[in-house]
């Protein structure tokens, strides 16, 4: 199994043209939050916000808006509950995050079901957490989306695959993940996290224990979804975001016992303009 | 075209005059934000309670008061749905922003036309973002309007001025503000900013395509406002607040990715102070 | 006039005793906060908790409890229109402000009242903007309160006294003070702030014009009553105070152009442990 | 009476696993909130987050869910008025805390009577504040807890214990404690706070009357909340996080008159890194 190294920042992150506007760095709708899940739909948009995406709408509840405004005053705010608005949005944005603080109500589901009839083909969905979970237990066909991420850990993954974690080898992920969505790229997480794709099989050695908290993952989405808005969809693009979340992790690691998700955040820009080229 | 350059601050940026108080640093009012923009009113705002705006009002919608009071104890929040609220704000402060935020609803051009019957002969109007696309489609005349300032990106200009963005040359451009608004300013936001006058036509040499992110709008017309605010309507005045936008910009982006409009506001009193007189 | 100089800190900044507890340092309330005016609230409050007030609690509007919660999480919230708790909160407090951002609608004159009724003999009021306003309206009399203390500006005071400010000599202060409220003392804000009491008249030559800006007189009333909760009511407790917003805010002014309450507020406790004795 | 010294927290504090996972250091719940009390909530639930707890839900009102998603965006938010959500939240979790901000409504003991019925034998309870007032005035029976810790300052212990605050020797305090909840560790917050349990009876040294602030008790909640989550029920690690939070607060006492409960928070990720072995 290949490892992704530091260099992979330097290529993917590059100095931007002088001349473009924020359209040219991407249109990121986060489908995320529910009552109990509000804050994992905060850190999922700020993270987007802070690797530079060049406009972010997080699409969640009303009860949300304000904790959000006031979290990330740079995204903007609608509502899944209105259909037609939803629609609308998932047309417009050309990443696309499912999954943080949704929950496994039977909207996840009819929000999984109306980004998969309505994206255009060039889309990426990245899907995450709750819509993992239900994907699974609904039996979603996922092989129409062209540009798919999930970003299960193993538990998830477990559900999502048939594979209990001791039989979550290379070849039975690849080959799991080849019958689920043959297209898609896995990032499964984990102690030295692994991405599979038809392409190839990597795996970083970074990344530390003090990232098993709440809201990491949905930290990484996020990341995920700005660095594709701005660098394209590619495994080189999805292994620099992965990369970078766990060098800014280790990075806190040096003096931080936990690595807070928000604090994760805050760094984006510094780390990210150090392997700018 | 003059260039606009460094000098510009320290000319601007005046010391404050011991026996003042916050009266004599200007009432200004900002009407900005909507259900799904209401982070683009807190930019604004913060913006111009940065620069050292007397005192800074919001005129919003009840559901941002939260995150507006959370985010700039700073400033005071109004209803815009309370017709004699607003009016009473139009007429009590003396520069105003029209648009962060607002939207293209009817409520929009509602707005715009009540600000138009009831400033002050003396009161400066900002308009930008969605009260610019209104102004544009409802054809809006801006004519009556002593002191106004346009600051639309090249794509709101477009649409202003019915010149696509190859055809917008400083003659052209000239020429369409003289029809529209005769005695405006007009900031064309672009790679390299230019402000048109009847007086004469200047540029920025500054700026970072870090700034190509959402809210970095919104954050320029709460400094235009408050440096209006304090050093009154004035070419060169406008030419500081822009200039000093993408100074603090460039400064952060150095350092930064993408230069986040919450921590450009944050630097504001800093390099306001290091250019004072 | 006699100066105020840095020596009062030191003077009144006691070490605190290890054998003490919370309720050692006061327990005050914040009657404050209206919709249109609820950063007012969260600006004086949290100058309370962090002048080191051992119990802060802010009596306002149920609207404002969210944003007070996220920005000082250290206050209590109840409501003042609900009667009886109000009531109930004035009895058990042993300092009041009353005043910042209330508005000058008849709730703040019912506050007023009730206020003058309910408190204990020995509790300290702190009047401040539109409670000054609606007392000199209304012709409330403040003769009762044994330990007040009034904080207008000089347009407030205007109003209150009835002396032009041309007028506000300090023999004419003195005067007036002694007819609306003889045993109280007058904080009057301005360049160089005066502090007129029965027993001295005061003057400090701190402050600066950076200090102009909304929410600042906020904040003096939040660390008035920091100060008299825990070092008891007295002509030096409160010229401390007024010193220690000044000196703080000369600090800050020799980095930053505008000197933002909410920045005053987060340097307090290190300049109080300074003077500390 | 045996002193707790820094060399518990080396002790006590573990270098994590590399190959562990979020679920590994705890699943807590805080039962904390109620309208005029929101901040416990936020403080006992940031505390847990910061110092790595992996799971933290907070169990509140849904007025609280706004304040509690911007300031700890690491946490979820359930509501204790839906008896189901509660007793499924209990049965879930294996670190409860009860008590910050709930007050002393019948709803307290509703919801005290409802962790004793459902939790697992296996579940740690951590009863502060309110929940111990309540808990004395209506004899409810805590026998049946086998993981209890109790966290009264003196005069909560007073209603507990029935002892006056001079009759609090460590023979009393013991005996009360084994009348009471014989298998229970008692904190007794005062100046050089003591624990008691029927192991051994100890004492810290450390701490500081800067401490002698609202929120200081509910942030020590949420500390001892995430060091069981972490490194399991014992006297040691009860010590520890007892240890750590006056420790701490002495650091910040050094340069700060008050020690901030938000501030000392924000520190405990570094300092535990620094005795992490």
């Amino acid at each position: 199994m290949e490892k992704i190294n530091k260099s992979i920042l330097s290529k993917v992150i590059k100095a931007r043209n002088p001349e473009s506007y924020k359209g040219n760095y991407g249109r990121i709708l986060i489908i995320a939050g529910s009552l109990p899940f509000g804050g994992a739909a905060i850190l999922s948009t700020s993270a987007a916000v802070h690797t530079g995406a060049g406009l972010v709408t997080v699409l969640t509840i009303p009860e949300k808006f304000t904790a959000m405004n006031t979290a990330v005053p740079e995204a903007m705010t609608l509502d899944y509950n209105d259909k037609e608005e939803m629609i609308d949005a998932i047309v417009k944005n050309n990443v696309i995050v499912v999954g943080p603080g949704l929950g496994t109500s039977p909207k996840t589901e009819e929000i999984i079901d109306t980004v998969i009839k309505n994206i255009n083909p060039d889309t990426t969905v990245i899907m995450d957490a709750s819509a993992l979970t239900v994907a699974a237990e609904k039996s979603i066909d996922l092989t129409s989306i062209d540009k798919l991420i999930l970003t299960p850990h193993q538990g998830e993954w477990a559900r999502l695959s048939g594979l209990d974690i001791p039989e979550q080898t290379p070849d039975n992920n690849l080959s799991a993940l080849n019958r689920i969505a043959p297209k898609a790229v896995l990032i499964l997480k984990k102690h030295h996290s692994e991405i599979y794709s038809s392409e190839e099989v990597l795996q970083i050695d970074d990344g530390n224990p003090g990232m098993a908290t709440g809201g990491m993952g949905d930290t990484l989405t996020g990341i995920l979804a700005g660095f594709i808005g701005q660098f394209g969809f590619s495994l080189e693009t999805i292994s620099a975001g992965l990369y970078l979340h766990s060098y800014i992790a280790d990075k806190i690691n040096k003096t931080d016992y936990v690595v807070l998700p928000s604090k994760l955040i805050s760094k984006i820009p510094k780390y990210m303009m150090k392997f700018s080229n």
